[in-house]
């Protein structure tokens, strides 16, 4: 059996795009998905809290959660002062985001990618003398709602720079769902040939139906890292109603049943996402939270 | 580029799901399907109407509905009488049902899958005769709700069955949505290996989220023909308020962007989409419909 490292995105990239929830809420959902055997979760980002009230208690949510000793947790931060703030709670991993495309990284930190770029290097280093490790986010990997397809040898160009800076890990976020299963193959093919040691880690949403087909391509190309959130928590910020993050339950149901391990046991997981559809009080698109598993456990 | 014929079942598998609407929306629904550019439709089934009260208007509106020459139309019967009344409303593409699992089978006709083969087999006789072609349908080919795993080899004695006995196409129906990637592969595979030039045609639902990965599955095995509902019409009667049919929306959306020929005008479709959504009066799965799609048309 394969191992596959899938990492918990909900607490952060879930709760981040809900409506925001009380500290208590985020620490009981924390708590009862670090008992599902997941290897890694998203666990929030120290942001600032008039750009995202949902973040606002990032720190007592990190200070009240239970620490599995069996879990990696990481923390996202867009600059200097939340790496501090993340490192100074603890976190050894910190994610960074940068966007493929220059009119999406202008739109959300207003400057391009190339400047974003250079901010990084600094960070990679500064995170690395704090003794953490830094993993960069290229967002809008698969395609941008602004400028519609990104060219996958820019994407590439961009890894060749942060290897170069020193990044510990990449991830392609596919930001709006425009990922299929050709934009995989064109965009991580190469990246996985130039850097076959690379961690790197997709990141895929829902919302044209195509996320466990491209997970499915993506494990052909010898990818084994994926984020995913529970109950597919998060909607997608570019289309009200629609489906954002592919669902934790989805992602391990279809994998368990094609013999890859991921270590998570469904029945808690499942628990999970009843706990997170009561901590949001809304239905969430997780079709296996709906249907329950093809055999009933 | 290669060409895949995708049949559209919303008008039929579709709406015998959802609560019954009048024959102006289904003839209204029709025409605007059969002017997508898609290949095939499954128009009706003719059922006993205190049975499918949905269906019960199926005359009337085969007999209104626009014959596009382009299309071909098929309709679903259950029995003799069914089989009957579709020849002589004028269809020459024949469905008839059976489910690989006895239970199943039991629950649907009160009659084991081998005697139900029994009563296919002189229906096949029956449809040749009147110059109709006849297909089966083999439900719950990747898992029944009440029996679990249906094993795959029980699936292809029974393909074995129905080409010996002159069926002209088979289908295997994901009847609850429990087919996975390794399903498929396990189902198929032989299959398509026994009988190389056997029609076999695919048909999933997205219940569990594996609709568009199991269709990236058997489109590495071969398989070139794949049923879906316009905007995912058509419950999970399973599961209330789960995905049943996959959306062809997402079907086409995602296999063209790979470079496969539908013949579907996506802009078309969506506003199929649309009327379907506006028929039934609620929000249809389709994530094409609710998102838009990768790159606006």
């Amino acid at each position: 059996m394969t191992a596959l490292s899938i990492r918990e995105v909900g607490p952060r990239d879930g709760l981040q795009n809900e409506d925001p929830v009380p500290a208590d809420a985020k620490v009981r959902l924390l708590d009862a998905l670090s008992g599902t055997g997941v290897g890694r979760i998203e666990a929030v980002s120290f942001v600032h809290p008039k750009a995202i009230p949902q973040m606002a208690d990032a720190g007592e949510v990190w200070a009240r959660a239970k620490k599995n000793p069996l879990v990696r947790y990481s923390a996202l931060v867009p600059n200097t002062k939340g790496a501090q703030r993340a490192v100074a709670a603890g976190f050894t991993e910190i994610e960074v985001v940068v966007s493929a495309s220059d009119t999406h990284n202008r739109r959300n930190v207003n400057r391009s990618t190339d400047e974003s770029l250079d901010d990084i290097a600094g960070l990679i280093d500064l995170l690395h003398g704090a003794g953490a490790s830094a993993e960069v986010i290229i967002a809008t990997s698969f395609g941008c709602p602004f400028e519609g397809d990104v060219d996958p040898r820019r994407v590439a160009g961009i890894v060749d720079r942060l290897v170069a800076d020193g990044a510990d890990r990449v991830a392609f976020g596919d930001t709006t769902g425009m990922g299929t299963p050709r934009r995989v193959e064109d965009v991580v093919g190469p990246v996985r040939d130039r850097h076959p040691d690379l961690p790197l880690l997709l990141h895929f949403h829902n919302t044209r139906g195509t996320a466990l087909a491209n997970i499915l391509t993506a494990l052909r190309l010898g990818v084994t890292e994926f984020d995913a959130s529970i109950g597919g928590l998060g909607g997608c910020p570019y289309a009200p109603g629609a489906t954002g993050n592919v669902a934790t339950e989805e992602v391990v149901h279809m994998l368990e049943d094609m013999g890859y391990d991921t270590g998570i046991d469904l029945k808690a997981l499942l628990e999970a996402g009843r706990l997170a559809q009561e901590i949001v009080g809304r239905e969430l698109p997780s079709g296996v939270l709906k249907a329950g598993p093809r055999i009933p456990l």
